[in-house]
């Protein structure tokens, strides 16, 4: 099959989305196993001035619910941002799955020098089509699952490569 | 123009080694202003059994090297893994720039369905290269280069995601 805007971008936010849900499940299993409060992992920083944890998964699931949702040209479901545990960020993955299971794989092929505005900060940006779905949306996703990964490896949760890269099949 | 296998990867591999090198840049302009040995950084860890700043560079630039030249069917270069200072890793993303600059669009455009067999720790893995590139290579990419950024955050490096998502441009 020839590569094609929807193939070379949804479904890679769909397996990343996944592998993020099932990092998800060890950070609760290594709180469980060593008997302290997940919230720990969930309010956590890498520095004072970065974001916790539960919003890196929140801004990883809406960068590409979101920049999916333009280039398709469909109005994506908006969500009030009150998830603050680890089942409450698991169902907004699969809200946000849910929506990408939606689209249509004929809305996004073609739209390669479609024109997309975006708001960035108090701004907008308007790039084509493939860049920004290539240079921005999904660098954001990766941004966010890794850093996300990040701050539960930093606290000790045992996770490898494989657990970001193939998920439950690891 | 059309989506393709090179355009989907390629450019986005240079776009992001361009960005990682101006995030270094900014990482040497800390050391500097506040005073501290510049190794502090390339060595540290997030964690005791994650890899230093060094590590997360090189794998960064062989992931791309690697999955772009193994699709392209063409040998890449070898490097002696022998960087540790800032400088030497600037060398070695601009090698590796060099490297991906060299590969022509139709050595990697029409190959989404070719079998691609890689090594995963002492094993190989076969992958069509559309998945390969986009569901390995990338990730891999991203993974690296977002977790030597988290280091020099957790650091106080001054970095926002715009250095990460637009580099020098930022």
């Amino acid at each position: 099959m020839t590569i094609s805007m929807y193939s070379a971008t949804v479904p890679v936010f769909q397996h990343m989305l996944r592998n993020l849900s099932h990092i998800l499940d060890k950070a609760v299993a290594n709180a469980e196993a060593r008997k302290y409060d997940p919230s720990v992992l969930t309010t956590y920083r890498l520095a004072p001035d970065m974001l916790p944890f539960t919003r890196q998964v929140l801004i990883a699931c809406d960068a590409v619910k979101n920049g999916a949702a333009r280039v398709a040209g469909v109005e994506p479901p908006k969500f009030e941002d009150n998830e603050s545990t680890f089942p409450e960020l698991k169902a907004r993955i699969q809200k946000t799955l849910d929506f990408l299971a939606t689209l249509k794989p004929e809305s996004l092929d073609g739209t390669e020098d479609k024109d997309i505005t975006f708001p960035v900060g108090k701004d907008t940006r308007t790039m084509k089509a493939q860049a920004y779905l290539l240079t921005w949306v999904m660098p954001n996703m990766f941004f966010h699952i890794t850093t996300a990964y990040a701050i539960l490896r930093h606290n000790g949760v045992d996770l490898g490569k494989r657990d970001y890269l193939v998920g439950a099949n690891a």
